[in-house]
């Protein structure tokens, strides 16, 4: 190498260590009064307490989610933070009685929840034989003939959440398309104590809309080794699932103004409803009570950042994401001026760090954006170590900053241990019992320290500026 | 150390190794043997899908507990092995409709297990506030002013299987005698995923008999912080559970009698009955599969030990252990010639060897007793070493075999890496899926290599000769 080269790149170095140790001690301070106050808190663990398990699940429509924003604005009013309500229409599925049974070879009630935004059965419900496959490959192998008037059983194998939820999202349409009078979906986790897993499927709008539900990881296997004995499974589905028209709901939009630059916003949250099982402690409950909270001790602690901090608990996430469209379309042509979105939406396990997305529209940032936001997040979270929660990568946001992200709003995701989430996400035990409080402080240690940090920093993450594709 | 002594030790290690190594080379061809065929069986694996997958669970009084033990009669037949079945009266309760549902500060239905041998409740249930406590010593504290009319609510924390479960045995007498009306214990596991757990509870004859189920963890602690927070929680409780006269149910009892002393006895096995709920794959069905086919494995290998090797599939264990007292009483005198007994009753994850206990109704055994067993058990455990399985300490046996070895007899019992056994312990998740093919074939080489040396070796385990307490 080049001596000239040598020297430059060590130069460069040398200046990005300044910047990176510059930032970090300009803000060392603050931090560790954010951080201090985060680890000893009690209150933002009460606020948990209270929405999980006095309030409990809230799912779109639901009275539960309502009033559990109805708590959160008026204890924000209370706590003096600057709050408002956006109005937000919501679909309102409800899931109504279920139950599956089998009725052959033997009879027995198997534990099911119905899939979110499926259509119920007929009146008396539907008795059928079940085909079982463990693939796509295996179904499209099949003929009309094989599968019209059955139940379609997907039995697949756990393949991490991205791969295992297709069947659970595209799954009975596909089945449908052969002529399939329902479908059952292996519950997307790799872990199961008998365990459903609800979550939302997408129909295709081409074909019958069919009912769909999940059942246990167990009772997948169980059919599916009986009808590969070469038993006749037959079932009795019922589901009263149905539709209701769209309900009135809101974002909760809660913000220390900016000192110098209001206009200015770093925004952070998580999604305030959750699938009507369980509490939504996890997914997301945790995620809204930690980013309020590290907002409610910021302002306590009297740190007033340059740019406006806010806090969104978006509605509506699981089915729907109106709740993170509606924010995007409130603020208008000030998404130009959204310096950092940040979400947290992959439970509260102990924390590590965060990833970070900067794209638009176009396609994902280049190296040499990401290389430049990475420097400026490494220097924020060498304030993290102390905690152990210091580490930034690429990849990362959320999906109700998704539509801020696209158009190129750097977007940061908080990123956990990732150990057990999947075993709890939408099913009955995602509950508060699961939540360490103190990876919560971490949380809440986080989301201040970064939120505080880059609304108040002398510069701005940079924006995508996007690589020919 | 005086020089003699020295030499003494060197000379006693030296012939013990000697005496080990003896043993080990003996058995080294048959031990290879059984292993080869353990781990590239199939024939052990699809005996417990069928019990598992086609028959089911089997509690006693159960149909399929009947099934069951017809099914194995019957091949064992086939098999060209010398069986009985041994008539035993047992239990039988049945658990009947039960439900829960907590009706005040919301509505909800709880997931709950009655606890076997409860009674049920009165027609139409139990409406009642709930008391929580989270011990014993909290219970005591509490006057029958506080307890009267109401159901108890044991919220205690995971202290393992043997503590926490005290709660479930002994809990619901102590909380009638101070007048609770029903009781609910936190299931005995530390990991849920809004998993009941049934088993046994133990009603002090002189306290009233109260119904009382099991509710999931996330559920105790959900009531407890409630009422912590000064809500009152009313439930409902309706369990129409009950008790039938005596069933009849059989031990299976299948060998291969010895060549030289067959009167000498071998018994290895696991219980056959389980809860009514999942399939009873852990507890206890792999190992009465392990235990049958490593015979079934012996006997088509054309070894034939010396001292007869006996399989039991003992029934009624789960709530009456009437099967094991029964084989004990059917044994007679001759329980003085069963030089051992081996018990697997911890699951079927992956096995590590064996622990070993030997005492009568006096007390335990000497260390001197123990040193003896454990050099010959480890001459034997050497065999496994290739498996990993031959791990051999002191401290085992079995709810089965513990009449036998209170007269004398040896008892060995499984163990394994015990990660999650009481996970899926008496819920509707131990089920096949649980069970790795490759642990269980480790299980019957295990099984197989040890019962056929010990029935066939020169000497045998030495019996307790009681330490003064």
């Amino acid at each position: 190498m080049p001596l000239k080269r040598i020297l430059c790149l060590s130069l460069l170095i040398a200046s990005q260590a300044f910047a990176q140790d510059d930032l970090t001690d300009a803000y060392r301070e603050p931090a560790g009064r954010i951080i201090g106050a985060s680890l000893t808190d009690v209150e933002g663990w009460e606020k948990l307490e209270h929405l999980t398990t006095v309030i409990g699940h809230r799912l779109s429509g639901s009275a539960q989610l309502e009033q559990a924003i109805d708590w959160a604005f008026e204890r924000m009013e209370r706590e003096e933070l600057h709050v408002r309500k956006l109005p937000v229409k919501v679909p309102h599925w409800v899931r109504g009685d279920e139950s599956l049974r089998a009725v052959a070879p033997v009879e027995r009630e198997l534990p099911i929840l119905g899939l979110g935004m499926s259509v119920g059965t007929p009146e008396g419900g539907i008795t059928a034989p079940v085909v079982s496959v463990t693939s796509f490959e295996e179904l499209d192998a099949l003929t009309r003939a094989d599968v019209e008037g059955k139940i379609v059983l997907f039995a697949v194998e756990w393949m991490g959440y991205g791969r295992t939820v297709q069947y659970r999202s595209a799954g009975p349409s596909r089945a449908a398309a052969l002529g399939a009078v329902a479908a059952l979906t292996r519950s997307a986790t790799g872990r199961s104590l008998n365990t459903p897993h609800t979550g939302g499927l997408r129909y295709d709008e081409s074909q019958p809309k069919i009912p769909a539900a999940a059942v246990t990881v167990e009772d997948a296997y169980w059919m599916h080794r009986l009808i590969e004995q070469g038993q006749e499974v037959r079932v009795h589905l019922e589901m009263g699932a149905r539709q209701l028209p769209d309900a009135d709901s809101f974002n909760i939009v809660a913000e220390i103004p900016g000192s110098e630059m209001p206009e200015e916003v770093v925004v952070m949250g998580g999604h305030y409803d959750s699938w009507d099982v369980g509490q939504g402690a996890h997914d997301d409950g945790a995620a809204c009570m930690a980013a309020w909270h590290a907002l409610t001790l910021v302002h306590r602690l009297g740190l007033r950042p340059r740019r406006t901090l806010r806090v969104v608990l978006w509605t509506n996430e699981e089915n729907g994401l109106s709740g993170g469209r509606a924010y995007r379309e409130w603020v208008g042509d000030d998404v130009s001026r959204h310096v950092a979105a940040i979400e947290m939406d992959g439970g509260a396990e102990r924390p590590v760090g965060f990833g970070v997305g900067i794209r638009n529209a176009d396609g994902d940032g280049s190296d040499a954006v990401y290389a430049e936001a990475l420097e400026t997040l490494e220097g924020i979270g060498a304030l993290l170590e102390g905690i152990e929660a210091g580490m930034m990568q690429r990849g990362g946001g959320g999906a109700d900053i998704g539509p801020l992200m696209q158009e190129g709003v750097p977007g940061l995701g908080l990123r956990t241990v990732g150990e057990h989430y999947f075993d709890w996400h939408h099913t009955h035990a995602d509950t508060l019992d699961k939540v360490d409080p103190q990876d919560f402080r971490k949380a809440i240690a986080m989301l201040g320290v970064v939120g505080y940090v880059l609304a108040d920093m002398p510069t701005t993450l940079p924006r995508a500026a996007v690589e020919p594709q």
